[in-house]
């Protein structure tokens, strides 16, 4: 029996993983939750179904309510509640599910306190990919990543030696432009953008597929799970969605993880790691897909994943500023404030302006970067 | 310094195997090796570059020529030097690339005197699964299939827990007269059949693939090496050669292998298992390749394919049967003394009019079927 912690148990990631946790009682245990305050009624849900030790709050709204339901329960409010949850004492592994920077500093204290870390906060690995490499290393603790393409590549390192790993490579689908040009994107809608080909996931992540930030984004986690060069990362259009990630070897043999697009599978695999469970979802069928197309990334039409690339190898600040300027960016343009193409140009402009880069920078240096260039982008 | 053996070093296998061992003078030795009669300048130069402990010869036609370049070196003639070699005193990795039933006997000496084995003799498990596999077991040695297919499999299942397999799929080309229907199957020729699309290989395994009865021997193989029952044994067509093998785990992940079909990738793989070493060949470009193709196997178009699950199933002595029945036929054939279609038909003949079968049968046993049932089928 596993004991799991979920930080951000109401959104997507969260909600499939407690999916996954209320199949196999026999194996996961939920001890602890952080929840939004968007849902009252699903809240409930949860709280009175897996009666976990701690459960944090945004707010006291309907804490009276809730401890009713859980009366063994400890209630915990808002950041500090966060980080009493990533403390907590007792081991076991952490699902961090949080979205944005807010899910960093949580990571950081779980992992000090001795958690296994299920990762599918992209901020961690992105603003503090050193620190946490460290803090990970010093502790001893496992990192395991949720996202399909990162926890494939885990699968295919699975028994592996890392010495003898040539590159890894990350699928992209080429999200919900990827028949378009250039010049047809000057008339893109946020409609349009919400429409992935192949995942349901939230607005964010659907609008960085669309812009390929996503991928970029992954290149730079992708280096810091699992300690590769960026210029053996690298990355392929393959519109299917099957096959998730791939890692070729020194003798040019290559594994690739395929399934459906279906976050069920990398969120069990991350919590069985490094065991498979039986999972009730649709076969894969590829007689019936009948082919895999592949075709090389095109960094002039995707330039944001030039810029993770370069970002990447700079270091320090770097990915923090693309991150955080993105960040505006994507919600800038969910609010109907700039164009699909003032996305990319926001992020470039705010990477080339940026001149103070701090080559090991601490986590205060990381959270002030973070938030002066997510105030300043779009103004 | 991993020491080798190596029989049937004349042969496709054989010299691919050499090949990769003169790469890598610091990761493997050639300890032993049995040669052909046909070349005797190629004989010259691989006992001269090698210097082996031990070298097996057909007969001694060239013994003293030999014994000159290789004053060090005992030679041996013939079966029993085939036993001398698997039975050398000293530990090691011995590779069976003999073709045909001969290869059986010196697999079983090898087991016994403590060597890992790295299998491209298909007739070893086919014959004597069962046998094999106690004796693995029995002396705690390594079985390690040189098949593209299975060494895909070996390489998907590292690190994996058995348990969590649901099943394993067996890729295949579909052979030379993949486009022909039964119909167009009357008029083809032996120079037609010999036509591989993707792989280059010896005459008997061409004809094989072209009947697909190879898969049907690769399905029996994977039974009895990764001990999977034949109903989680899948085959699918696959064009482009580029998968050779995947496993599906029972959360629906699938771990597939790929790489350009080229024999000294499983080869290097068989002697560096379970590590990768670096080699020297064309790197997978899976843009260039643009798409990889599945279509479902069709039992009624390679009726031998069906046959081996069936004979896979009832065990005992009927793979032997199938076996022996279709050595004779594709020998007959590539003597021109019978048509295609004419190796299905006595195959097919061969195994249901066998009434003889015994579940666990001896050594002796399976090497008199084998036997009997050759010098019966075409006459």
């Amino acid at each position: 029996m596993k004991s799991i912690y979920l930080l951000g148990g109401s959104g997507s990631i969260g909600t499939q993983t407690l999916a996954v946790i209320e199949q196999y009682p026999n194996d996961f245990k939920l001890i602890g939750i952080s929840l939004g305050n968007r849902n009252h009624a699903s809240n409930e849900v949860i709280i009175k179904t897996f009666q976990p030790e701690i459960v944090v709050l945004k707010n006291d709204q309907h804490l009276t309510e809730y401890q009713k339901l859980a009366p063994n329960t400890r209630f915990e409010l808002g950041d500090e509640g966060l980080i009493a949850l990533a403390t907590y004492p007792k081991p076991g592994l952490l699902v961090n599910a949080l979205m944005g920077s807010v899910g960093l500093y949580p990571t950081i204290k779980a992992i000090e306190s001795g958690k296994n870390i299920a990762l599918a906060n992209k901020e961690t690995l992105i603003m503090a990919g050193d620190l946490i490499h460290q803090l990970v290393k010093k502790h001893a603790v496992e990192l395991i990543p949720i996202d399909s393409e990162h926890n494939a590549i885990l699968q295919a390192l699975l028994g592996e030696n890392k010495q003898d790993i040539q590159s890894i490579t990350i699928t992209a689908s080429g999200g919900s432009f990827r028949d378009l040009t250039r010049e047809q994107l000057n008339n893109v809608t946020k409609g349009d953008a919400l429409k992935h080909p192949n995942w349901q996931m939230g607005a964010k992540i659907t609008i960085d597929s669309a812009t390929m930030m996503n991928k970029g984004l992954e290149v730079i986690e992708a280096h810091h799970l699992f300690g590769i060069p960026y210029h053996q990362i690298k990355t392929v259009l393959h519109k299917e969605s099957i096959i998730h990630g791939m890692v070729t070897f020194r003798d040019e043999s290559t594994k690739a993880i395929l399934g459906y697009p279906d976050m069920r599978m990398p969120i069990l695999y991350a919590l069985s790691y490094p065991r498979h469970l039986a999972l009730n979802i649709k076969p894969l069928d590829l007689e019936t897909i009948g082919s895999l197309t592949f075709k090389p990334m095109d960094y002039v039409r995707y330039p944001l994943l030039a810029l993770a690339y370069r970002v990447g190898e700079l270091g320090g600040l770097y990915p923090t500023v693309m991150n955080a300027a993105n960040e505006k960016a994507v919600a800038l343009f969910l609010n109907n404030e700039i164009s699909f193409l003032d996305i990319e140009r926001l992020v470039i402009e705010a990477v080339e302006s940026f001149k103070e880069n701090i080559q090991e920078p601490t986590l205060e240096d990381i959270l002030n970067c973070n938030q002066k260039i997510y105030e300043k982008v779009g103004k």
